[in-house]
């Protein structure tokens, strides 16, 4: 069996101890306490100004098929402990298999740009229900706002030009190429190679031939022509198997015959050497030799870096095939996202904060249940806010970094602004529906044509104002006091 | 839907330049003709001194199932060129309908230490499967491969104690994180976190509690005394939520009424702060308190380095916890293998070997139907041989590094011997039985065991001798001067 294609219940793509606290809380009568997890990041991925939200709809999938199985139960009956012993008690089973989603989810939509500490995902659900989300939320959105995020940079890069993604025989599993790809596109990749993305997500797809095409005729004139009597409608050769230039000129043959015949060469594809000298060269032959429209693909381990670099030399490149740069985020192949509870119902039915703190101050975590609200000046975005539900609405002074207190801003109430948490499920039911991908795509676009370019910059960007609201830094710097304290004592 | 568990057919997880030249061979009347691709990858992963082959069970499993569906084929009827008309013909479909793997497949069996350029599966196929297979085979063994070479590396640091893998929250995807959990246990973990890799795979499972448990609570004293009470046979209490000592202190107290009780504190878990420093306070506190036995679980960004400097830093560290750089291999996230045409028969039904050249000497491939002699002196490894089958037996010769003609070394045919690749495949029909994981993990472990320890240095490894024999150098000596020629003519 592929575990890839797994076809049961995926309640248990969790870590085990998420079952274990669950157990906990049922057998000391907390399961039901109501609870607020945020999903959130602590720093920005390759060194960035921004990211960008992805995942959502995989997770609200997710969530709408979660129960347990008989089959996992009974798994779960066979774990024991320490002294040999089982680990749940058999009525704990019964409690899991009547187990659904029914809590409150906000979300803040894919394609959206977001920063550190924002929750992407809030959860507020009976601590066990909630519990059990934390592994398989994280594993699902962490994923797609990386490659999302490291898409938007790239197709930045690219600065309006299509940008391909090629990765799947790179990708981290079967549905590592198939998530990718999807994420890809939010960030605004063209097209995938990946013909399963193509027909399960709708994503545009592309390609032509390989080395291994050339290499099975030997003969590189015999190989495109073949190649263009088989799929005329289809033409981009790969021209660099054996000597690149020599390659174009066996393409602008065959693009001859093509048109003799009535079809049109797409373009080229160049994989290897110098891309900057390499397509200037294939240039100049394509135009001398009447085909000036004739695309140049370049791939051969692309990123945001190298298609700034080439653009900066004169390369010639008008398509960029990016493959396992972008399908696993290689410089930076995890975002790190956590999801921390950050208030919970005592006895009485009252809210109480809590906080998780750390000696490093940016991994202290903030309390309460945080609304992020975005305000803009004149079409572009001034600062995002995040303040607490629990406490009411924000007060209207400035922002303070969570993590610089010395960095504040002030965001002016009347400013036009935007809550982007949005509601996605209320009491288990769902209330959103997840736009097309192409939507995804655009608002992605959209967004990021909103901030400041210092803010884009691929590197040493500037940081764009993120904080919370004075109410809320106060009760902060109290519970991180008290807390301290009660060590102390 | 989420993607990740898509129930159906899987043949369409490739590029669609594979189906676009599956097409053009199928037009041009070569889709019959057999040809052998080898998967090998060109460079070691992780800078290190070798690798374990990993994923073959995975790709097993593929082919058997390998079948176009009625509804891949209307997905690919429903592809236009760049003239608007359908990229494939009707008949196509009809071709694809019948088709399954029909080749031979030989593949060296999971848990087996290999080095660049050896072909870790090697097809010999109609021409159109063999090339249908390249993505999904090197996005099901590239994955595995790495993973399992990095879980060895961490393991080895771990110098035998336990390496439990945690990754499943930052892994790629769903099958990201169940392939992971399989590769990690190949490579040498213990356990892991992922309890439906648990259910699925059968790999044991571990966890406890985590931080929210703690939070949940307010007062860690009564959150340890909780969960000692609801699973008193699986107590390994978090101490970092708070002040790490003083959570030591907490859960010493918990161990004393777990004893009390019957029951036996397991250990600890530090995920935070100087482990070096804090796991020599807590082994003595634990130790003083009468805890000599209680383990000290450590996680916090773990990889093999930070391991290797814990312990040469004197940590009292006994199991390790290892998540994201474990499961995303974080340093170098893919392995970068390739699936490259090597032999194919002519139209008189020849065998004729194919080269791939390459401005770079390292990327110009080796051709043939290779083999793979491992040689033995005194129960160590003495070297590899590769050696092309349709040359016929190898010469006694030295073995010369394909890379670089000056590295050879003389490996006496007397030596004892073993050939790496196994049948798998015999005509499209499976001839072998993959063993359980458990004794995948144990031949991973006798391998590394064969090898010098300064092949196993963790960095700047001695480079152990892998190499082509005399007469194949020679025909891939004049192969390339033959292609160089034909370019100049």
């Amino acid at each position: 069996m592929l575990p890839t294609v797994y076809q049961g219940s995926l309640a248990l793509l969790t870590d085990l101890y998420q079952l274990t606290m669950a157990y906990g809380y049922w057998k000391r009568q907390r399961a039901d306490r109501l609870a607020t997890f945020h999903l959130f990041f602590r720093k920005l991925p390759f060194q960035g100004g921004y990211a960008v939200a992805a995942g959502l709809e995989l997770a609200i999938d997710y969530l709408r098929h979660f129960r347990f199985a008989d089959d996992d139960l009974s798994y779960l009956a066979t774990l024991r402990g320490n002294d040999g012993r089982p680990l749940f008690e058999e009525e704990f089973f019964d409690y899991l298999a009547q187990l659904r989603f029914n809590g409150d989810l906000e979300a803040i939509p894919e394609g959206t740009v977001v920063f550190p500490n924002e929750p992407l995902v809030r959860v507020t659900a009976p601590l066990l229900v909630a519990q059990l989300l934390e592994t398989p939320l994280l594993n699902l959105i962490n994923f797609s706002t990386l490659i999302a995020t490291k898409s938007a940079r790239i197709c930045q890069a690219a600065q309006g030009e299509p940008v391909l993604e090629f990765g799947l025989r790179r990708a981290q599993g079967i549905d590592g190429g198939l998530t990718s790809a999807r994420a890809a596109y939010i960030g605004g990749a063209s097209a995938t190679s990946n013909v399963l993305a193509g027909k399960l997500l709708g994503i545009p797809i592309k390609g032509t031939h390989a080395h291994s095409w050339v290499m099975a005729y030997g003969d590189e004139r015999e190989a495109f022509a073949d190649y263009a009597a088989a799929m005329p409608n289809n033409c981009v050769f790969l021209v660099d198997t054996y000597d690149t230039l020599e390659g174009v000129r066996h393409a602008i043959e065959a693009g001859h015959e093509l048109r003799r015949r009535g079809h049109k060469m797409v373009g080229i594809r160049l994989d290897s050497g110098d891309l900057a000298y390499l397509s200037i060269e294939a240039r100049r032959l394509l135009d001398e030799a009447g085909f000036p429209d004739a695309a140049i693909v370049g791939s051969s381990d692309l990123d945001e870096h190298v298609i700034q670099s080439l653009k900066q030399q004169g390369a010639k490149i008008s398509v960029w095939g990016v493959g396992t740069r972008l399908a696993t985020a290689y410089d930076q192949p995890a975002l790190g996202g956590v999801f921390k509870l950050a208030a919970i119902q005592n006895e009485a039915g009252e809210w109480e904060h809590r906080i998780k703190l750390s000696e490093q101050r940016v991994k202290t975590t903030i309390p309460g249940r945080l609304q992020v609200r975005r305000y803009f000046k004149e079409g572009h975005v001034a600062g995002d806010l995040m303040y607490d539900e629990l406490l009411g609405e924000p007060d209207g002074g400035a922002i303070i970094d969570p993590s610089d207190p010395l960095r504040r801003k002030k965001l002016k109430p009347e400013l036009e602004s935007e809550t982007l948490l949005k509601p996605i499920f209320e009491q288990g039911e769902l209330v959103y529906q997840s736009p097309p991908l192409a939507e995804m795509q655009a608002r992605t676009q959209a967004e990021i044509a909103r901030f400041h370019p210092s803010v884009r910059r691929l590197l040493n960007p500037h940081g764009y104002p993120v904080g919370i609201d004075q109410k809320l830094y106060r009760l902060r710097e109290e519970m991180i006091h008290e807390t301290r304290q009660m060590e102390e004592e």
